[in-house]
């Protein structure tokens, strides 16, 4: 098995599994409890969360533990949406569906949701964003860090500074970013920043929103208020202590990782070319892209792409109504729907091999000229 | 260290560990990823799923995973509520932070929230329940299956009956039942049951709710839509098979269980007052109780309970303001503040042995008499 669907899940890494171990059976107390114990419990919590503030760069006070990227997302549109009166919310077109249809709820609710278009290449102009905000009524402006499909970075600081022209906050979707390139929430100025375990060799079922001191946010579940009255419930110790191992193993590998990373998929690309070519191209090729992302588009009939890519573990569109995420990606950059069935989405991570590369490549050639032939 | 706060939390189970040690690293795919592996790791979750389903006896797709038993018991309200018009809530007195917090914010938005009172010995009449219930009006009872703090057992089934005669449904925050003794929601007749995973031996930030069939009930976080379109986002695989065989291990040990903790409890009760005759009082004594659970009141200072409570790893209130929930439970059935300071909260659990309970007893007549000296 060729695993090159990293930005879907990635395996825990084996340092993150063994910081967790000692939580389950042994310290197993919630840091609420009388017992130092407990208390110790807390400290290694209040660690984890230095950790993914260190990678963050932010302050641990700005670090809201959450289930996973979803709930972190979910907090940073419906925290400022609150039980406030509906308005204006402008969101890119690349939007991860936890972004798109929590926006899409608002809408029911009476918000005003604007698309802000990105260009063929899949860049969303600040300019673009600029001339959609209105002065009073835009509340928040969502626009993700990195795009899963295409590996676009967004020019999120660009952004931030537009919307802070008029007083609106920047909710920026970080969850492909982090664990792939450096992210500095000083430098890119969003007021949240989304954070997920499983995309970056965490544990699934953990995340993270970095909340700006100072911006009011509001919690969607109420109970025994924790995470700075933004989270209630028992806190999910072993994998905040994962989430915490994670953001240190990130921090500590991410530049190191992304320079192998972006040599690898150009080799898959150049292997790739020569093998087929003609026969292939490069989706938002001229754009800045995450190092470990690309997506490529056969000339093949769609049946051939999706039988050419269960050769290896990689993505392709699979729904067009409704629109999944990668749809959606390629839609938003101008792709046909022949384009959206014929293209293969190829993420790899941490763990591949010059090898997996190279037998990936005949791999898929190979599948190529069967179906074509 | 002798630990009797299992109804704050439990470690987990070596089977319910090992049970979740292949889907770290090996099985690491999620469901929906095109691979024979990642169907595999949907036919676990599936599995895990009927295991739930079998210990709560309720079909599979009546059980919606979420991140635990705060979110569970918020989908069961807020599910209800939705987008709706505001209208009359009634809940008891007696209710979890994660039910009366999440009243609270529906109180705020308009809902007319209305506490059920219970008796002195923290029984909720189903008489009282009925005679509230405003037909049109009423749009959601919540009454818990079993107290945290005395342990008291709510008669659920007798008040779903009256609900259901007015059309009104019930949410039945289950978290402290199960594990300790046999819940069946067909029995029950709630159209919601909340469960927690490290309530009984499962991992932390893991539950499920209980939604009979044909419940309209509302999402409160928005994305790709999982669990019957109520609960987005990537599925956290491990803990999903951890509260999998954590309900397995219920099913199979609940009984077995129940019997040697309320031999254990009665241990407990008759060796502290024989060790302090005059000096305790047992908390509602007279209700029908969860069989590890037990709140004692002492005959001295506050200050000195306190001190004694240390002895041992077990609750006592901690906050009046705003009142925890073992003070609201307390408050609740009568008690003065001055009682609510010298209660102690004993909660049994598998693992508990008779030799642990003789040296509890032992520890906390000792300190008794110290404080006392």
């Amino acid at each position: 098995m060729i695993y090159l669907d990293f930005n879907r899940t990635t395996p825990i890494a084996p340092s993150v599994l063994e910081a967790m171990q000692p939580f389950w059976a042994e310290h197993f107390m919630l840091p609420g409890q009388e017992h130092p114990q407990a208390q110790a419990v807390g400290e290694a919590v209040e660690h984890a969360r230095e950790c993914v503030a260190i990678l963050t760069g932010c302050d641990p006070f700005e670090v809201v533990f959450t289930s996973g990227g979803t709930e972190a997302n979910n907090l940073g549109v419906l925290g400022v949406a609150g039980d406030h009166q509906a308005g204006h919310l402008l969101i890119s077109a690349v939007e991860h569906d936890a972004v798109t249809m929590t926006s899409e709820k608002l809408e029911q609710r009476g918000w005003d949701v604007e698309v802000v278009p990105c260009d063929g290449s899949g860049w969303v102009d600040p300019d673009e964003v600029q001339s959609r905000i209105r002065p009073g009524q835009t509340r928040l402006v969502c626009v993700q860090l990195a795009n899963a499909t295409t590996g676009v970075v967004q020019p999120v600081r660009e952004i931030a500074d537009r919307c802070h022209n008029h007083g609106v906050p920047l909710h920026c979707d970080g969850v492909q970013a982090f664990g792939k390139m450096p992210v500095d929430v000083v430098q890119l100025r969003a007021d949240t920043v989304s954070i997920s375990g499983h995309r970056m060799y965490g544990p699934k079922g953990v995340g993270a929103l970095y909340v700006r001191r100072g911006l009011d946010l509001s919690p969607m579940m109420f109970g025994d208020p924790r995470e700075m009255g933004l989270r209630p419930g028992s806190e999910n110790i072993p994998s905040l202590i994962g989430l915490g191992a994670a953001s240190n193993l990130a921090a500590r590998c991410c530049v190191d990782a992304a320079n192998n990373l972006s040599e690898l998929r150009d080799r898959f690309v150049a292997g790739l070319q020569s093998a087929m070519p003609d026969a292939m191209s490069v989706v938002a090729e001229d754009a800045e892209r995450l190092p470990n992302t690309v997506s490529v588009q056969l000339n093949a009939n769609a049946k051939a792409v999706q039988r050419i890519a269960r050769t290896l573990v990689i993505a392709t569109a699979r729904s067009e109504s409704p629109p999944d995420e990668m749809t959606r990606a390629l839609k938003a950059i101008g792709c046909s729907d022949s384009e959206v069935n014929r293209t293969l989405r190829i993420s790899l991570g941490w763990t591949t091999s010059r090898d997996q590369i190279d037998r990936a490549v005949d791999l898929l050639a190979e599948a190529a000229d069967t179906c074509a032939a």
